[in-house]
């Protein structure tokens, strides 16, 4: 049976971290991204199926490829972000299911419904995300989601295989907290969830 | 700048944490239910949009009206946990925009574009989803989380009204170790993963 975490835990996960949108100059080192990914992908999925994929772009050529995919709104801080990480999935997720769940035929499960395969990608890659968004978090970094670019663009530019579909976009460094904004209200409990 | 979080925090969140099948016999507090969702408020969602809505069942009741959605082999252990949660995500979120996003008319991106409404609904209820998973075991409980049941049935039982779509299912409690299956293998970085 687990403790509850420390305040100051959920404080760097949750309650004080910010969606940031300023960057000091400093460096994010290719181990954290690395760790990150590797603590991640412990999150549960349905039949561990992972569809999740990942682009980190780091160089200026990289970046540069994303900019006319992102709104102009974005485009400053994602630019000027040490890191910007595609959060992808890939439809084809269910032909490693031989390998990921062995335990039984999982492939047969998706394989011709495309409905089925286009639902399971997008809600476990979307999981996935959120345990990254976490993780990065947990390595001590900031981070910056967004899904306000144009979804069908970076997917020619950078998955032209045709298979892995682009979910959402994070900035990812140390963030300057002079740049943020007002922090938004949240639901209360009783708005949102039920007891029966 | 954050430090990186304890071993022992990102196994009780990640690394050693299971998807449970079994749970023994202890009664989950209501305050801890509470907790979860209030500390799991804080993750970041697209315009502060907080699509996500959740019931927790408790009541054999309540259970039973969710018993005829299981898939066969999710019955008998989804039955025997002291809470199973319904995740859902409610399509008229973008009604709550003037208030959770109030610096701008975010309401206007949403009404009228269904399939953008949809989408925001299941990316950020899903993400949304994903941070209670976690702060459900960051306040010390085990999880199981499940998508294979009947959305049909359990929005028609659970959601009349018909805005509020079911996502996925958590049995909740303290879990029994003696009932894990095997860890299921993960891909590696190199697998799923680039830095450009």
């Amino acid at each position: 049976m687990s403790a509850k975490l420390s305040n100051e835990t959920l404080e760097q996960l949750f309650t004080k971290a910010r969606t940031h949108n300023g960057w000091r100059d400093e460096d994010v080192p290719d181990a954290l991204l690395r760790e990150a990914v590797d603590i991640a992908k412990w999150g549960p999925t349905s039949a561990n199926c992972q569809p999740m994929r990942v682009l980190f772009l780091r160089s200026k050529e990289a970046k540069q490829r994303l900019a006319p995919a992102l709104l102009p709104g974005n485009l400053e801080k994602t630019l000027a972000a040490p890191v910007v990480a595609i959060v992808a999935y890939d439809l084809n997720f269910y032909e490693h299911l031989p390998r990921l769940y062995p335990a039984t035929d999982a492939r047969a499960w998706f394989a011709g419904n495309d409905a089925l395969i286009a639902e399971t990608a997008f809600r476990n890659g979307t999981l996935q995300g959120a345990y990254l968004l976490l993780t990065l978090r947990a390595v001590g970094l900031d981070v910056g989601p967004m899904s306000g670019f144009d979804k069908k663009m970076v997917d020619a530019e950078f998955f032209p295989e045709g298979t892995v579909r682009s979910n959402f976009l994070v900035n990812i460094g140390y963030g300057d907290p002079a740049k943020l904004y007002p922090r938004g209200p949240r639901f209360a409990f009783d708005e949102v969830a039920r007891i029966l």
